[in-house]
């Protein structure tokens, strides 16, 4: 189903953008304004939509009859076949559109090389849109924001049994699966967890799963899944078998540095100023450079979507902006720490925390 | 580590391609070059390897030390800090670096919206790069030959018990899931399947597991995995209950098709008549509009990789490529079917198919 309410705002901002056009390619952004979105290979694909009003897809001729299908006539498709060149096609597609020449916005999965040769060899020119196309969905409406605090009660809940379960001589991926079955269990679809033992838990993105948790370890647990097309996303640390003196102090000063963020984003507030609250606290005591990121970002039907919590993001907190506050201490091939709460300026303009798990210091014996 | 000599192969093809350097961002081809290839986010991020043969990486604060660990020192990597923006500070780094003005190639990761930003306010300009990066590596030595003859065996072992598995009452779910137990356990990696039944199977990448599986279904099963750092990627087509004459009149058909075009991938052979000779065939009776894509692709680090087997790639089949041959007939909203084999043109210049699974009419009762 077409969600003719955000085509229309994204059509409306199109020409103070500079845009003649937006493409979005599969993705969560297609999934948000049409209802679907299709695989995606290496061959181009994606919708158009005009500032005139005007939508076509373009894709290649295997995918055809499937988005034909979920489209129902909709949106008009159009194809090319792998045996001609996708350029050569394509390009006939967009003069019969009347974008010869135009200046095309692009969504977060746009294939870089695929618009590049597309630009290469025909007259069209293309440019950032992913900050316009979250632009139009920043405002949570009251559903969304019932589909995030559901989202978020999913992941608590995986919190306290992933305690119990946790022991040292099982890997990272152990308990990465243990969570997803938890979440899945209650509802929760497209799961995912950063497990970061040991000295991973000081690389704050750790891509591993391998690592065997053994006594002293500190664990980063950050996970999520998706409730209704809205995400999940939380982080505790938890400590096994024992903290040391410099981790209890440490962790003490994380927690004090995510409840002053939490506490400091208010409706009308700064964006800016949320940042530096939790950065301020750490610097009281000389942990400021080792918090490596912002201390938020935004999340809706993306993990990671507008408003970022951070120095340079200039505008003020809204009613309906959810993010995560998140701060951290990362100490590179030692340990880290996070606490990680989704946040959203809710319906009545107040400050309201999503995830409610317990987050005192935790060893896990 | 560093694959030299693929690198030194790369820099040596960059300038007679028109580029400065190769942006190299997190992906099967940032892990063939480098052994490597860390978390991808929305933040911008890869790997620059300029013509004068000289390397670094640039990204986000929150990947530095973990990308530095990974690298040893190898390689130079800087980064950029998200209060700050990421422009502001990439373009300080690209410049130091000589690379102001510099045309860049882009491999197959790279997003869009970042490269674009990045071109939007500096000057620099990027190109697809992809075959480039895929050209490099497109004749398979002794070893990736072998690793691409375990990954397809792995998937052929996979095929026997899913057979015995199906049953009307199950979701496609419940058959990639066993898939997956079938391939992981015998030591593949990234399992990945569509399973497309009814008349899902007319749709070639149909992208959905929930339809329940009935009696007189098509089912197309498509699969693979990785074994050590190579691809497998296989097809089948199964009859639940019965199939009809027409189905029967059908798979022979495309059982035939890719006979054809099996036969006809001999080293020297031009690659516009590999896909004919299974389009030739399928013409013969009238089928041939419904094959809707190319016959093959390439294989290897990627799923998909140079060189496609397709009318409009003009170049001959050499020792050492691997491809796959899958014809397929689809027939939107009724059903579908493809068979599909890796095939390569070995170490002896012979040509090789490497998957053995049966491939006669299969009812499952």
């Amino acid at each position: 189903m077409i969600r003719k309410e955000y085509v229309d705002k994204l059509v409306g901002v199109l020409p103070g953008a500079g845009l003649d056009a937006m493409l979005i390619c599969p993705s969560e952004e297609l999934l948000f304004f049409t209802g679907f979105t299709p695989m995606m290979c290496e061959r181009f694909q994606g919708l158009f939509v005009k500032k005139d009003g005007g939508m076509f897809y373009v894709c290649n001729l295997i995918y055809a009859d499937e988005i034909r299908t979920a489209y129902g006539g909709e949106i008009p498709v159009y194809s090319w076949f792998d045996g001609d060149g996708m350029v050569e096609v394509v390009s006939g597609i967009l003069d019969a559109q009347g974008l010869r020449g135009a200046v095309v916005g692009v969504n977060s999965s746009a294939q870089a090389f695929n618009v590049l040769e597309l630009a290469d060899k025909y007259e069209i020119s293309f440019r950032n849109g992913k900050p316009l196309l979250e632009e139009v969905r920043i405002r949570k409406t009251h559903e969304e924001l019932e589909n995030l605090r559901h989202a978020a009660a999913i992941a608590d809940a995986a919190f306290e049994p992933v305690l119990q379960f946790i022991k040292p001589g099982m890997k990272e991926a152990d308990i990465r699966d243990f969570l997803f079955e938890q979440m899945v269990s209650r509802g929760g679809s497209a799961p995912w967890a950063i497990v970061a033992s040991g000295p991973n838990s000081g690389f704050p993105h750790y891509n591993g799963y391998d690592r065997v948790i053994s006594e002293q370890d500190v664990i980063v647990l950050d996970f999520g899944c998706v409730y209704n097309g809205m995400c999940s996303d939380m982080s505790r640390t938890v400590f096994v078998g024992d903290a040391t003196e410099e981790q209890r102090y440490i962790y003490d000063i994380v927690d004090r540095a995510q409840l002053a963020a939490q506490e400091a984003a208010r409706e009308g507030a700064d964006i800016p100023a949320v940042d530096a609250a939790a950065r301020d606290l750490l610097a009281r005591y000389d942990y400021a450079e080792t918090l490596l990121n912002r201390v938020g970002h935004g999340i809706g039907y993306m993990i990671h979507e507008a408003p970022d919590i951070k120095q340079c993001n200039h505008r003020k907190l809204e009613r309906g902006m959810a993010f995560s506050i998140e701060p951290g201490v990362y100490l590179a091939n030692r340990f880290g720490m996070r606490i990680e709460n989704i946040v959203v300026i809710n319906e009545n303009g107040e400050t309201e925390p999503l995830n409610k798990a317990r987050r005192d210091l935790i060893v896990i014996r």
